[in-house]
């Protein structure tokens, strides 16, 4: 026993009995880097990116995008372009940073609720594939920048199937009642569908839906297709139109912790694309290019995050807090939705996890908890704590709270180590503050 | 009607019905600045310094220190000093920020649970004021690094007083089970204060607690002094010592929404001055240097968020979704807390508030919701929605989640306005980054 995690083709302990990720020694990445500190592991990472392209591909025509909401930056929007997959951006400032990696523009889809006039305008002089139209004002918009831009535009339309997938209640977005999308079941898609056909500055390739997030059960998976099969039947029945694409969006669940039971991305691959034929084909139709657009079941696991222990402070019979040099600034998860992480002490692999500790971050918050009630060899001051399968929605969502400068990211693989992200300085803090001369004179109380 | 809002001194609205905070016409600010954008009023948060500064000295020796994770920039910090409060920090970020600002470091009061060895090494060499030692292991890390320095350091403890106040569980920081402090009902607290006393590297002033936040009930801190004074009591009787400082911390309630009913600051000095001046006098003690920290009850109600209004959704018989161009990025605290607040269209104030609706978030994410069923004059793109009291814990929480860069910030007075954080841009968003030369080459796909 030496706490739980997963168990991964990159992870591994070595003689010393230390945590070893990408063939490097995490103590002395710690050691080298400093803490907290985030941990890309390469080769986990590409592999997820090349399973979901293998899956889908064995069934048909298909294409997986990468959703970098769940983690962006130059290296990582680098490697998806390696791979092969496509890109998901969902602001000015994802779809900046992609094409600053030198992603190619034609395989990025341009994906949000409230897209700016300026993204818009962006994202087409960029030459984006796909822009996937949310709703009606989006649609005029987009019309008029197309006008403005002399360009016709690739659309996806997003539909909202009345799909609920079971899922903590942030991140469930196919049912009726959401922000996202032209609705089905109220007979909005349909229209809307019209309307983009008779747009001569659109050119609508297919629909887009997605009914959440974290999502275990591929029954939910095939309940939408078949929803959204009908609907292109419906589609071609009221206009005679074959949409050529179907994006069925994300949500693919990982492994948090034990109990998690995610499934294989082969049987995502089935549900979706078995379901889809049977369906097109017993309604007389053809086959459109499916689209799937996973980010943390790629980034997730690849991501390791380290701390160092601190202070720790033992209430009897109530319990002991272990404090680490992180916390809701680095993952705000936890305190967002309560989610829970695997965890082991790096530099004392080979040791009993004899002792239930909860691990505080060190934010002045008591919400500031990072794991609640775990089993490790007992925490000393100095121990580097990681948690696992923290790839995704970590550094995509960390923030300054407190002040906090965010972690370094380093990417290993093959025994190598690189810095991706540089750890924020002091400096950073302060680089867009001004203070106006009359602030600075002397303080009233001082000089009373 | 026109949705609610705070009455305040500084919101009125002008001739055209526009809202005028500062003296400054909200539709001119953002013309000016873009939005998102927080507006900060420099008249409110002054008179705020001002009032709990007056308030607790009507009653003896005092000193309010404003708490800087609320709200911290250089302006920020240089305002607070002007105004003649102390500082509280809770980092190296924080204690930064302030020296850069100006602050005199003999005001700065230094918290938190897990503070870096380099922080106190920090906090030594600029010679704050007070550190507040929160467990074992830092009060031995800061002799050390007393030692190393050369320097004998004033410090408080922070006493976990076994007292809740009423309040969400997030911000609830009294009771027993807490990351913060020496647990006053085990004997753990007394303990400390021995240790403390018999250290020669440091000079034990006070001590300090702090029950929650966004409190309302005044019997709260009525309780938690009693407690305090019968251990400062306890600590004499023990020790022989008269502790000479007693920090009551802060969490000072303010209103967000009507039905909020926040007591007034006298109340509140009310409450600890003379209820531990008729403990004192009962135990025969005399009275100590009270000290307290509010933060969000300074900053929260000067500070106002301005978001344009774009694509909006009807879902008949369920909802109308506006959408604006920030959200859980700019404030995180609806995601974080279920926190409300109050709105208006800041062009259209004399309209009347006759559609309900709910106001979503940019973000990809269906957590990202700022307001639920709020009454506002029907909303249309390219209206100002302005959102109150986001003063506190919004500038400081904001995220780069999905690549979002965060609001510029102004501050407003007399009429003028002035730049204080500059917008972020997308550079800002990689600044960063680093592209290994490795991950530059070609697409395989591409290449194949």
């Amino acid at each position: 026993m030496r706490g739980t995690m997963p168990r991964g083709a990159g992870i591994e302990v070595n003689q010393q009995g230390h945590l070893v990720v990408g063939g490097v020694d995490v103590v002395d990445l710690a050691r080298e880097y400093g803490t907290p500190l985030y941990v890309l592991d390469e080769g986990e990472f590409r592999k997820n990116c090349r399973v979901f392209r293998e899956v889908f591909a064995l069934y048909g025509d298909s294409q997986v995008i990468y959703a970098s909401k769940t983690l962006s930056c130059l290296a990582v929007c680098a490697m998806v372009a390696q791979e092969g997959l496509g890109l998901d951006v969902v602001s000015g400032g994802e779809l900046y940073t992609a094409l600053k990696a030198g992603f190619p523009p034609e395989r990025i889809f341009f994906h949000g609720n409230n897209k700016t006039d300026e993204e818009l305008a962006m994202a087409l002089q960029a030459g984006v594939g796909r822009i996937v139209v949310d709703n009606y004002f989006e649609m005029e918009r987009l019309r008029i920048a197309c006008q403005a831009a002399g360009r016709r535009q690739a659309v996806l339309l997003r539909i909202t199937p009345g799909v609920e997938a079971h899922t903590h209640e942030y991140v469930r977005t196919g049912q009726i009642d959401s922000k996202f999308g032209f609705t089905l079941p109220t007979g909005d898609a349909l229209q809307a569908v019209r309307e983009a056909l008779a747009a001569p500055e659109l050119e609508l390739t297919g629909l887009h839906c997605h009914i959440g997030s974290q999502i275990f059960e591929m029954e939910s998976y095939a309940h939408a297709t078949e929803v959204m099969a009908d609907f292109l039947a419906e589609v071609h029945a009221a206009t005679g139109v074959h949409l050529r694409e179907l994006n069925m969006g994300g949500g693919f669940g990982i492994r948090y912790v034990e109990g998690d039971t995610p499934d294989r991305p082969e049987r995502w691959a089935n549900a979706v694309m078995t379901t889809l034929r049977a369906r097109l084909d017993h309604l007389g139709l053809p086959m459109p290019k499916v689209i799937v657009e996973p980010g943390r079941a790629i980034a997730g696991p690849a991501g390791i995050t380290v701390y160092t222990v601190g202070s720790s402070k033992h209430i009897p019979g109530v319990r002991r807090y272990v404090a680490v040099d992180g916390g809701m600034t680095d993952n705000p998860r936890p305190a967002l939705y309560g989610s829970r992480y695997e965890a082991v002490i790096a530099n004392r692999m080979r040791e009993a996890a004899d002792e239930m500790v909860s691990v505080a971050g060190r934010c002045c918050e008591s919400g500031d908890m990072l794991l609640w009630d775990v089993r490790l060899p007992s925490p000393q001051a100095g121990d580097l704590l990681v948690t696992f399968a923290t790839g995704a929605y970590n550094y995509s969502m960390s923030s300054n709270y407190n002040r906090i400068p965010r972690p370094a990211m380093v990417l290993v693989g093959d025994g190598r180590a690189e810095l991706i992200v540089r750890r924020e300085s002091y400096e950073d803090l302060i680089r867009n503050d001004l203070l106006p001369e009359r602030l600075k004179g002397p303080c009233p109380a001082e000089s009373a």
